[in-house]
Order: C-alpha cells, then sequence, then structure tokens
C-alpha cells in the first residue's frame, strides 16, 4: 500500500512518525509545506523539512517541540553579544543543515535534491520532498498589515488578527519532481493534523497538485487538528474564528471539501456528515501515540477503498 | 606618539596587544592582512582579522593559538554528521561573525565599516582596518601547484615547497578607507613579527602602501619573526630556506629594504649592519611579554626620531 502523505511541521511529522513505523519506507512519500521557508541572515531555512527531517531520524527535541534535541546555543550568545538579530533561534548543530543547504542552493541544486542527501544522511528511508523547488512564500495581511510567516509566526507569536492568507509565486511554481508521480502511485494519501490555512492549503496551492490529487485513485483522508473543540498547538482554531468559521470538524471537511473522503476526528469530537469518518485518541504524545493514529487513518483509507471494489 | 601597526594574525596580534597596553586607544591604528580571506561554505571569513577582533577584546584562546576561548564544537560535528567540509575548523561562537559579516558584504557594506562595527562591539576602542575593502587573494606557485593560502597553510598544513607567492587581485585594489591618512599621520609604523612573505608583503602590496610608507616621516621598525635562527611559529623560516636565503635577521632587514629604518632583534640573536637596531627578549608568552616587546620597538623607533632631529 503507497503512501503520500501532506504535511507541515510539528503536528504532522507527528503523524509522519507513526506511517513511518507501520509503513515500508519504500511506500511511503512526505510531501512538506516550504511556504514558511525564508532567508534569514543570509542562510535558507526550511522549518517544516528540518522539523520533518530532525523528528523521523529521531533528532528532535521533545520538549522544545521545535529543533534538535542535542542542541547548544553558542551561536546566538555570540550573536547578542555582537548586536545582530536575536528573534530567530538557530541552534549550533541546526546551523549546520542551514548553512550546507544554502551554500548548494548558491550552486544551483534543487531543493529536492538537498533535502533527498539531508535525509540519507540522517539515515532516514522514506522520501521527503518539498512541495515545490521554486520559492512559494506564505504572507498573511493582517490588522498589523502584510506579515511574512514567521514575522507573524515567531517574532508576533500568532497574535495579529488574519483576514487572508496568500501564497505569494505559487501561480508561477511547479510541483517538486516527484510529487506528482508518488500522488499517482498512491493508494492512499493523507493529510496530517497540520495547521490547513497555514500548512496544508500552501502544498494544495501549487499548481497541478490540487487536480493530481482530485484524478488519483488513492482514497484521500485526512487526520483533523482539532481535539476537543480547539487546536493542539499552534494558531488553527484562532484562525477559525478569525475566518467566522465555526471550530468544528465540519469547517475542517468542508474547507477541503472534495479533497477529502474521510477525516479522522479525536474521540468524542463531533463527526461531520458527507464523508467517511473514523474516531480515535488522536493526541499524539508519543511514538506509540503516532503509531495509533496512522493506523486509525490508515485503517480508515483502506475502508474507503473496500467500498470502492 | 601616533602608531601604526602592520600585522598578520596570531603573532603580530600579540605586539599589538602589547601596543595596546601602552598607546592610547585613539593613537593606535592597525592595518590587517586580507590575503588569507576566504570564502568557505558561503562564509566570508577573515583569519588576521578575526585573531585581532579576539586577540584585542581577550577573547582569543590562548591554548589553542586561534579562535575563541570560550568556543564550543556542535556546529562542526554536525557538519561531519552530515558529511560537509570539515578541514576548516569553524567554532559556534566564531560563526556569528562571520555570518554577520558575510551577510553585511552581499548587501554591500565596506569590510572597514564592518571591521570598525565589530571592533566596537567587542569593545576594542583602537582602530583595526583592513588593508584594502577589495579582495586580494594570497596564491603560492608550489611544488603541488597553485594553492590558495587556506589550502596550503590549513589543509596541507604548510607543506608544499613554495616557489613563488602570489597577491592576486593586488593590481586592481585600493588601501581601504582610512590607511593612507594613518600612514601619513604616524609618528612611528610598526612591523609585527608576522610573517613577511605571507602576512605584510601581501599589505605592502597594496597600490599607493608602499609609497605612502615611503613619503611617511614616521620612524619604521619591524619586529623580527625570528628567535634564536627559526621562527616561533609558522612557515617564515622555512619559506626563508625555500627562497634560498640564510635563516638570519639579515634577510629580513634586506627583504623589507628600504622600508625599515630600525629592526628589533631577539636578545642573542645576530645583528644585521645597515639600519638601526636594538634587541631584547622578542618570545610574548604573556601580555607582560607582549608590553616589553611593545616597549622596545617604541623606544627604537624613538631613537630613530631622536637621531633625524
Amino acid at each position: 500500500m503507497k503512501i503520500v502523505a501532506l504535511t507541515g511541521g510539528v503536528g504532522g511529522a507527528k503523524l509522519v512518525v507513526g506511517l513511518q513505523r507501520i509503513v515500508a519506507p519504500e511506500d511511503l512519500t512526505v510531501i512538506v509545506n516550504t511556504g514558511d521557508d525564508f532567508t534569514h541572515l543570509g542562510l535558507r531555512i526550511c522549518p517544516d523539512i528540518d522539523t520533518l527531517l530532525y523528528t523521523l531520524s529521531g533528532r528532535a527535541s521533545r520538549e522544545r517541540g521545535w529543533g534538535r534535541e542535542d542542541e547548544s546555543w553558542s551561536f546566538m550568545a555570540a550573536m547578542r553579544e555582537l548586536g545582530g538579530e536575536d528573534w530567530f533561534q538557530l541552534g549550533d548543530r541546526d546551523l549546520a543543515l542551514h548553512i550546507l543547504r544554502t551554500v548548494r542552493l548558491r550552486d544551483g541544486d534543487a531543493l529536492t535534491a538537498i533535502t533527498g542527501d539531508l535525509a540519507r544522511a540522517f539515515g532516514i528511508r522514506s522520501t521527503i520532498l518539498p512541495m515545490s523547488d521554486q520559492a512559494i512564500e506564505t504572507t498573511l495581511d493582517t490588522d498589523v498589515g502584510f506579515l511574512s510567516f514567521q514575522r507573524y509566526f515567531v517574532a508576533l507569536r500568532a497574535e495579529p488578527r488574519v483576514r487572508r492568507i496568500e501564497f505569494s509565486g505559487a501561480s508561477a511554481a511547479k510541483p517538486a519532481l516527484g510529487v506528482i508521480e508518488a500522488i499517482k502511485e498512491a493508494d492512499a494519501v493523507l493529510i496530517a493534523p497540520s495547521n490547513p490555512y497555514l500548512s496544508i492549503d500552501p502544498i494544495i496551492s501549487v499548481p497541478g497538485l490540487r487536480d493530481a490529487l482530485l484524478a488519483s485513485s488513492a482514497a484521500r483522508v485526512a487526520v483533523s487538528p482539532l481535539v476537543g473543540g480547539t487546536s493542539v498547538k499552534g494558531p488553527t482554531a484562532k484562525l477559525m474564528q478569525e475566518f467566522e468559521c465555526p471550530v468544528v470538524n465540519y469547517t475542517i471537511a468542508s474547507h477541503y471539501g472534495d479533497l477529502l473522503q474521510g477525516l479522522l476526528v479525536h474521540e468524542g469530537d463531533n463527526i461531520p456528515e458527507g464523508l467517511e469518518t473514523a474516531s480515535c485518541d488522536t493526541l499524539m504524545r508519543s511514538e506509540s501515540d503516532s503509531e495509533r493514529v496512522a493506523d486509525a487513518a490508515l485503517d480508515l483509507a483502506r475502508r474507503i477503498m473496500a467500498h470502492r471494489s
């Protein structure tokens, strides 16, 4: 059973960790949001790809929720000493990833090839693909003006009220090499419990990607990012309110619309109509939690496939 | 008494530390070799300027002989993990300097302005100037072919036999802003006990710099890099042999020629004729050693000035 997962950073990576435990590496392709990518201090930083690399290789910090576990912070201390920018935390080990990627991008290598090499160096055997090799920048129209993603999310802690979200550069972008092929060959496409507006929509904004999903024979299942009527982490619920949508699973289902054939929701949460659903405890605090949620999502996909035949 | 010091890295920085202890900061200008500068992993690295910044601000590692004292090496460990280049050691704190400088150079700021800001951030009150804002690359014609300075010095540990040294880009370069003015206003110009061929010659190769030195009314004194018939550190003596010059102070004096009016040599070493000389223990293991050598060099300069009037 060939699986494609669409994912943002932390929350999505937790589902992918579960998939990694139950799907053969050659059968798992992860398509990662790059709308959060930005250039900081001359370095190209891809927060969601890095989170996947660290999480899938067992290097992610559990306590911090981002970055590497065995991290040190001498670089940041020296930056502060020199009066440099310090609003974005860059760990000493983390820097190696950014510096290597920046050098290779400047040499003309594609983000896809670089990401594949980094994953291999970390011993990850499933395929991690950026959604596109072209830069797409998630930009937010807010009550304090237009903001880049990192300015909104890190510097302003997602506090501004969002009116609209744009994916600058999307119209000129193409899916990364391997993305469309993986979707075509997939038996199931799983949308991770990432932020639909900020992590999944940028992926779907890449020209050709939505059509490939709709044309695919794969069962398409999302794991709802809502648990007990709110989002576990990050501004999903806050954005739903700002967009004047009720913070319920129906909003998630209708947001994805015909992209979705199934939705896995948290046990006890309300269940939308008009698509296949299943429920389980979707909170992922450990790798066995992740495996449980991945299992339930694949079961739902299998049920959708069985109904067809 | 206004002092200009021409210097390379470690050995020269030790003399400048001594000068810093006895010369008012507004009277001390340090002109630093940038022939060793190179771009590594996308970062612009200026080894001699960095050594001056770390040494004059009390941050240099005494044991290691290069880099910062309170350094950590997580970045290098992560680079090795990722299969990245690791022949040039970059400390976690050291990286902040290179990254800030690289960003500002790319933004169009001059190395002179950047160096001044870094020195200020480190609390250094004397003036540190790169010899030029234009790139000049020390290149060595050796028995294993043409080598860049860092390839020769770090990767190949100065082992290849050198036939000739070139300063690529020198003819198109200009002295950095402030260099000629400082030389014009100087009462004494001190050539630090750095490698004459690899650290001082690149400075003198900057068009206009030699003429400014010759036209200056300053007393011009070098501290010999030889101690007991060899060089304390680095390939000075080895290069002298490869150039078929005796490893004696006469070779140093004749190499600098009419640039020099005085030479401070190590006590007991042979004393060349044809210029003013003095001797003292020129080995600098502590800051008080540095102060003793700086004192002796300034005394010799004062004697030269007195003879004139």
